[in-house]
């Protein structure tokens, strides 16, 4: 025993990536926010593996930018200032993993936020973009305003995904107040074999 | 890469429960059936472990028995053919896993089968009964008949519990048709802390 299995849907997602992700691979981090997925993913990729950072805000960009140089992690790690939904026009590679941390940026201006038509867009891009037996993670906030919506549009689109070439599965807190957040996890299944 | 993550409700419960239990642990498995996980968690705490194996039908216990025996892991199992809401009258130590796998006997009469009102009072009289910090794994099956309606009863209880004092997750599997099992876990936290 000892420690709490499931601290939040960061830990999780972040439990999940360290299991599958390896030096040397390549992986996505679609939303920067403040790099601090950015910054996790590249300690697990390590010098000879490569990153792909997105954001829509220049902020973000250099707030990551400048995590990710103090920690002596930016050489492995491509940072984008464009729309996370245009990915497949800055990669010529398969991903492992995609990482994305929905809603707003952490102190920054809460009126620039995903929104689920967005999210879905993007999301379709990795999904075209991952790798065979790759994962997606999706930290989601149905606690902010537009979050529940946001989720909806979300849930509603990858449960369409077909059961053959896709596993989709959610990790709620059923006991907690005020909406945790919650997380998604995508699986391309190789070859479709179920 | 290389692998499911998800595979389905019972290896989560399994992954999950090998990341915790240790030789030497005390644990229930408070509905045997057929001995799956009976024998999964008797190999986890070895010969200085010890686990409680509940089940109502006296057919389960016997087929329990003899996979147990057949893995020479019958010393450290205490096979109880009895109701699992009775579980205190026969424990008096404090485990730090219960495993409830609900639904009916595999290969058994399916007319013999777990509800909502019996299994909430058998979560209680675990709930109670669990380790700080313990957990406790629900694996359900909202496909079976009567199944959604034991799903709603036990996320109904579980999500009353205080989330000071305890974790409620619970995973889905998303995109699947057919109603698959899923999965619900319950950590107690120590102290309440929060």
């Amino acid at each position: 025993m000892g420690k709490k299995l499931f601290k939040n849907a960061v830990c999780i997602s972040h439990n999940i990536i360290s299991q599958v992700l390896k030096q040397g691979d390549i992986a996505v981090d679609a939303t920067c926010g403040r790099g601090n997925d950015t910054l996790f993913i590249a300690g697990l990729v390590g010098e000879k593996g490569k990153i792909y950072g997105f954001d829509i805000q220049k902020e973000a960009i250099e707030s990551t930018r400048v995590l990710l140089k103090s920690n002596n992690l930016a050489d492995q790690v491509i940072l984008i200032n464009d729309d996370n939904r245009k990915m497949a026009s800055y990669i010529d590679e398969r991903p492992g993993v995609i990482m994305f941390n929905l809603g707003y940026l952490p102190d920054g201006d809460h009126r620039i936020k995903t929104n689920g038509d967005t999210t879905v867009e993007a999301l379709k891009a990795a999904i075209n973009l991952l790798d065979d037996e790759g994962i997606i993670t999706i930290v989601i906030y149905p606690g902010h305003a537009g979050g529940l919506e946001e989720l909806t549009a979300v849930e509603t689109y990858l449960a369409g995904l077909s059961q053959r070439f896709f596993e989709v599965s959610e990790i709620r807190f059923i006991n907690q107040i005020n909406s945790p957040p919650q997380i998604i996890i995508v699986q391309k299944i190789l070859g479709g074999a179920k």
